[in-house]
């Protein structure tokens, strides 16, 4: 049987081609699908972000090669950088929760 | 309720916690909980590796600032790694498959 972190790695794969093979090419994201991914998959994430351009800006930085889609070390980045975010957000808590101690 | 991605996120944390808190400093992870993460959490990888001296040169390759030590971002890296190289033979496999049509 799969192990949480296996299972974590597969849904990264799923996930993403879930989207990347909604309209042509089924190895990247266009513009549009990773939008529909961030509505559905990051709804959370986006709820915070205030700015109405965000989608696109993430585009921008996401496609490092520039060809206007995303493929799937593209995507993984987004994923890795907020993943950082919520690990360093992690680790205040449990500093601030050993500080009441 | 958090989708599928994002509990993705959240079980690469909390399983890079189970093993860095074990011992010492919780925020990183030591050769020994690295070593006991990789033969629990990705025993199937590496089971594939025929090399014995495998852990010792992914730690040596993850610790990019040589402390000895393996922080999150470090871990993430060899996670995403491991995700690339899955999605790749995933890619291969639909690849196959569509041309057996």
């Amino acid at each position: 049987m799969p192990s949480e972190l296996e299972r974590s790695m597969e849904s990264l794969i799923m996930v993403f081609h879930l989207y990347s093979e909604k309209d042509g090419d089924g190895n990247t994201l266009s513009k549009k699908e990773l939008k529909e991914l961030m509505k559905t998959e990051l709804a959370s994430f986006l709820k915070s972000q205030k700015d109405p351009a965000a989608i696109d800006k993430i585009m921008k930085n996401l496609d490092q090669n520039d060809d206007g889609m995303v493929n799937f070390k593209e995507f993984v980045s987004l994923v890795v950088d907020l993943s950082i975010a919520c690990e360093q957000i992690y680790q205040l808590h449990i500093m601030k929760a050993a500080a009441k101690k």
